[in-house]
């Protein structure tokens, strides 16, 4: 399963009401934080998310309001005693980019990797395969799909039929691979045909284009941008590089997918759910992010 | 006059119930920032402060909690329309680290000046003579010193005795230099003497050290951090360079100032009140700053 909390919902600049947009996807008993904004470690300090427990930085671009906050998070992390190593990835120059912001975060006490991430490149962290995909934004920005495999059901008459021991059979259940007498046992042998896995998929800040639906196929859950509902702020959308409500929701249909979170929400907009309406007519599925809204995402049932 | 609002009183880390320190003063209709970490812009739109008022942000030194804050500042300055200059002084090397923070916030629609900052060097900014000066921290750090001087009364006598024609009594006394008839008259040909201005001084973060008493001297308010107030943190607040409540009010004491207000506090320090009777028990005039605190500093009484 993956525990999904949506830190904030805003765009553009932090608000007293509203945190600046991003994720954190629980996994495993580790986490992957999806940006990092302006005041991102307040908002997570407003959950019941654990900072400690972050193995990976996804950052999407290199735009203030999904970044700005990073110096202050790593400080945080620090002052709390972290000392295992963290993995940052994000678009060409993410270490550039962070150890620029870090320079007034000297003497950290753990280490920092970088990943410089690439059009459907998978990366994993938390158990999970992480494929990034390339948005149209004014600079390089990039959605991420995460996904959580799941191995086939344990098939006691395989096991049989390879000879496995049965005393090692709940350690291969466990996916674990075991050594008996010299001989090697995999997780292979004892279980069946691997099941469907869990899906989310996540993208600000774009216009929409073919390759967020095409990753987002099938997504148990999407996360997806709406700077604006009203269908007269179309241009400033365009101009901008975001999107309507109305083209989020076509975007959900066109993907397939369980449901989907509106985020990213323009300062302007004061009420997002006012726009629910219009996204509903599309995509009936559509729901409203918030600060602070959390799900699970479970495997299906079988 | 200037109208002094403490923007937030913490240190070290933002807090969902306290921002990081940063003070906003308003005088002549302009105003001065003091530092800006992360959050500052959100606390300053909890106040009626205005950003576009300010032409200066002074910043007393590189910790990212009196800096982190202000790509994001910058950058909603810019949203909301400035154009004007805005003048960033700072320690040395102010410029390479405001830059190396801007690297996610390009295209500001208004150019930043940069003043490297040096000991008793005053420079000036909204009517105000501002005089740095060094403390006793980690890394090179400043306090300020704020003086809005005041001009003599009128003296008709005087006046007179200089040969100023009437008619422009009223612009000198405005303290405008003025011409007439090719000559030039001065106001201090119809002012007597300066009277006493008004004084306010700044100091975080460090330990207690001589010229913070001389640079308060007679200050109307001495704006002071304490990062802890129970005695028993005194060998971490040496450590770590900051002072405990009974060290400012002492300094508060020696500089003879009318009123102390504490600030920086720990996020160990949940409710500062509680360490104020100690502080009082030196200087009685001491209070405790909280976000959003305000005052009116006026000219003395003739």
């Amino acid at each position: 399963m993956i525990e999904v909390t949506l830190l904030g919902c805003g765009g553009m600049m932090p608000m007293k009401n509203r945190w600046l947009t991003s994720c954190y996807l629980l996994c495993n008993g580790h986490a992957v934080l999806i940006d990092c904004g302006e005041g991102t470690q307040i908002a997570l300090k407003n959950t019941t998310c654990k900072a400690k427990k972050i193995d990976m930085i996804c950052i999407t671009h290199f735009h203030a309001d999904h970044i700005s906050g990073l110096p202050g998070f790593l400080l945080s992390m620090g002052n709390e005693g972290r000392e295992e190593k963290i993995t940052i990835a994000g678009p060409r120059g993410i270490e550039r980019i962070v150890k620029s912001l870090t320079v007034i975060a000297s003497g950290l006490p753990f280490e920092i990797d970088f990943i410089e991430v690439e059009d459907h490149k998978a990366i994993s962290a938390a158990g999970m395969e992480i494929t990034p995909f390339r948005l149209r934004h004014g600079l390089e920005c990039f959605g991420y799909s995460f996904y959580l495999p799941r191995s086939g059901k344990f098939d006691p008459e395989k096991a049989r039929a390879n000879d496995v021991p049965q005393c090692i059979w709940s350690k291969l259940q466990k996916n674990e691979e075991t050594e008996l007498d010299g001989r090697i046992f995999t997780p292979d042998m004892v279980l069946g045909e691997s099941r469907k896995g869990v899906k989310l998929t996540y993208c600000t800040d774009t216009r929409p284009c073919k390759s967020i639906s095409s990753s987002a196929a099938g997504s148990d859950l999407f996360i997806c941008e709406g700077l604006y509902y009203e269908q007269d702020k179309i241009e400033r959308a365009v101009k901008t590089g975001h999107m309507l409500f109305s083209e989020a929701a076509r975007l959900a249909l066109e993907s397939d997918v369980k449901e989907m979170w509106l985020t990213h929400y323009s300062p302007a907009v004061k009420d997002p759910e006012l726009g629910l309406a219009a996204a509903r007519e599309i995509f009936p599925d559509s729901y409203c992010g918030y600060d602070g809204k959390k799900t699970i995402l479970y495997y299906p049932e079988d």
